[in-house]
């Protein structure tokens, strides 16, 4: 089979926000509590780096203990890397994760300003100024055959929408508003001309969709 | 993490009918239809042995696509590997699956009647006269500290559900009834003693039914 571009577990509003404009090194979401939009995630025992052995095995966690499965690298924003307050280049800044990444293949960051490769644990980070299609392809070689995953943030995942550069792609709709934002869609029907959707709505209150081309 | 011991895929109907008992070599299900158990996972684009590059991938593709995965081995009842007609131990039969089976881990087939391993493309299935507890040692011991999974049938299955062996488990009810056959429950809640249980109703009609234990 060939090798796929996949979207997993991306988090959204009713109102189809995924982050605040006001991102700062504390507030990685900005205005926007990653707790409301991924708290369905939090709570699975396959929820990356949790190890207490606890957590629930139900739907949503098929959907967390599927993230590294078939994934051989991950492309995201530069904005999902660091914050727009950081100044940049800064090699001092490691992201979000601490030493060990849950990516753990090659992480390809979109950004005007490249830096050196950084190793962390089991994950490499390359910084790279790139069209979508020229970023995919790197990834896709970079990937070992497996598939390549569009990790976000939402600017990210608009421009490859925008591109057609999407196969399979799984949004949760959290049950929270909040007006103004970074905004992915106005409504999940927008992309039904290009995608079957299913829609399942879980018994935390999180509606989950999943789109795959028609 | 500790190796567990799983239920995948497990199809009943409405009334907790998993198989009939007229089991034939053409109907290895008896008068019970494997198409109306098992039909939404049939047209999953990860249902085994599809490379078509078809098939859905939403919500009932995300639990084909997690058969294999952190499975070690399988233990299973003798009338998941040949019919009740057939004559025991016959060492023509090979089971149902033709020369590549999709389990690919040691297979532990439970019988009164051991016979002589029985290699088929990544799949080897070893027989055995055991207890479910005696077996579950045996299978995590070839497992390589992956989970096991409790393969069925529904006799096999009720067995290490009264012998408290399972951890978690996931029951797709396909809306029919048979009336009669093999039964693995009145209805899911009897579990619920020992089990959480979330119930999703896919747009397949098929409602899935997760277990972990409290």
């Amino acid at each position: 089979m060939s090798q796929r571009v996949r979207v997993q577990n991306f988090g959204v509003s009713r109102d189809g926000i995924a982050a605040g404009e006001d991102q700062t090194p504390e507030r990685p979401f900005g205005h926007v509590d990653p707790g409301e939009l991924m708290g369905w995630a939090f709570g699975t025992a396959h929820f990356p780096g949790r190890e207490d052995g606890g957590g629930s095995r139900g739907f949503e966690d098929r959907l967390t203990r599927d993230f590294t499965h078939g994934i051989g690298a991950e492309i995201m924003g530069r904005h999902k890397f660091a914050p727009a307050s950081e100044p940049w280049p800064d090699e001092a800044w490691q992201g979000w994760w601490g030493e060990e990444p849950p990516f753990r293949t090659p992480v390809f960051v979109l950004t005007s300003s490249p830096r050196p490769p950084l190793v962390l644990g089991k994950t490499t980070f390359h910084f790279l100024d790139a069209t979508p299609a020229e970023a995919l392809e790197k990834a896709k070689a970079a990937a070992d055959a497996l598939d390549v995953r569009i990790g976000g943030g939402v600017t990210t995942l608009r421009a490859f929408l925008d591109a057609d550069l999407v196969d399979e792609m799984h949004v949760a709709i959290a049950p929270v508003e909040y007006g103004t934002g970074l905004r992915l869609w106005e409504r999940p029907e927008e992309l039904e001309d290009r995608f079957h959707l299913e829609r399942i709505t879980a018994s935390s209150g999180v509606e989950h969709c999943f789109f795959w081309r028609r």
